[in-house]
């Protein structure tokens, strides 16, 4: 099968933004109206924040199809097996999917930011793509929530502007950082002391900003420099403004 | 006056998403409802890309601030008198706007994308937030717009993402491009065959999409290698995306 065949069903990818549940757009709205199946990623036994965000939209009794990350923590990321459990962990949701869609339903799966910008539901994308209509809602990204929530002007004009996993090494951090006029770090974790050292290299801790759960009830943000310990939920961000580095320069131009 | 004051009005930075009235938030919505004025930045004697966004949102007969940057394409962008013009008009934006914000009005600034990023309201953020009280709706960015329009997965994991202005110099656009996994570069405009070549120095011209006007009516996307011509407006983008680059390779690691 290697085109949407009549009758068959619709694969929506479905931002629902960052976490404040007024951040959903219409079109998601509209997605979630149409869907005949509401599908979402969750940590194995937790509940998944996608639905959370969206719970209050939800028509009654609709179908759903929780997808479970399977439980990896014991083993390194590096290694095969933790690859395999991962592709098969994919293959399988992806596997479920189809069988919705080849029945000719439409299945929604909701994805927290935007669906398409370092999301899990591209995994299922580049599978089911191929094979079956699809559509993708865009949404607002975790890191605009962010900047939004502090009210910090992150990029303009000329800036070049970089988003880095807090992942690489430190002197590939510290390069990187010099080299952009404004950059987000993601998966911040138990990378927050290599991240320091290597904002305070590049001259760039102190504009540095600290966002956990940004646009969330339990939102939390403060300047790094600030902040007197290392402990940080993989899913903090710091941010490092680029427009506000030149404060005596004159603003830029218009478009 | 250095905190916002007891009724005094309050400003909104509204992000309007990327073009597609639909990719509108519930929180948009409800500030174009709250407002006593609605202000939009357009070119003289055109009319406003974001008010054409939400113009069917807005409440009859409420009252409207256009903002005409000036005309300055007769000057050079590096001169001092182009400087000045715009840093004039700024100023005289902010101040027609801080008159209503001290006579306790709500003004909601409506911005195409996300407000804080590379957007003209930052300007009119930086001479009022000190003074005025200040919420900023984040928006659906132009760039998740035109990738989530091609249905391309941009960027996964580990992935260094980056946005890059094409007005860079041909070897900095190409050595950016070639240190980052995945990118966007805007502002294409008369500087796309500069880019074409940096591409293909840089040996990311195979996986280079072209997007005009992403998820408007007249919405245009192609490979850049099958464009036969350099034309192309002001605010075009050119898409290269991280996550297909390796085909072979196996998904990615789950959140």
């Amino acid at each position: 099968m290697s085109a949407p065949r009549p009758h068959a069903g619709k694969l929506l990818g479905v931002g629902v933004g960052p976490g404040d549940p007024e951040l959903l757009t219409l079109k998601a709205m509209r997605a979630l109206g149409e869907a005949d199946v509401i599908a979402h990623f969750a940590k194995a036994g937790r509940a998944s924040h996608s639905r959370a965000i969206v719970a209050r939209h939800l028509r009654a009794g609709v179908a759903e199809l929780p997808l479970y990350y399977p439980v990896t923590t014991e083993l390194p990321k590096t290694c095969e097996d933790y690859r395999a459990a991962i592709r098969d962990f994919y293959d399988a949701a992806a596997a479920a999917i189809a069988a919705e869609l080849a029945a000719g339903r439409v299945v929604a799966v909701i994805c927290e930011g935007d669906p398409l910008f370092y999301g899990s539901y591209m995994h299922l994308h580049m599978r089911l793509a191929p094979r079956f209509a699809t559509e993708i809602v865009a949404g607002v990204t975790g890191m605009s929530g962010c900047w939004s929530a502090a009210g910090l002007p992150i990029a303009q004009g000329d800036d070049v502007f970089t988003v880095l996993p807090a992942t690489l090494p430190e002197h590939e951090l510290a390069r990187r950082l010099g080299e952009a006029d404004a950059a987000v770090v993601m998966k911040v974790g138990r990378h927050l002391a290599k991240l320091r050292r290597a904002l305070q290299v590049s001259g760039r801790l102190n504009r540095a900003i600290y966002v956990e759960r940004g646009t969330m009830a339990e939102e939390k943000m403060l300047p790094l420099a600030l902040k007197g310990d290392d402990e940080a939920p993989y899913f903090a961000v710091v941010l490092v403004p680029g427009f506000n580095k030149r404060p005596g320069e004159a603003p830029g131009e218009a478009p």
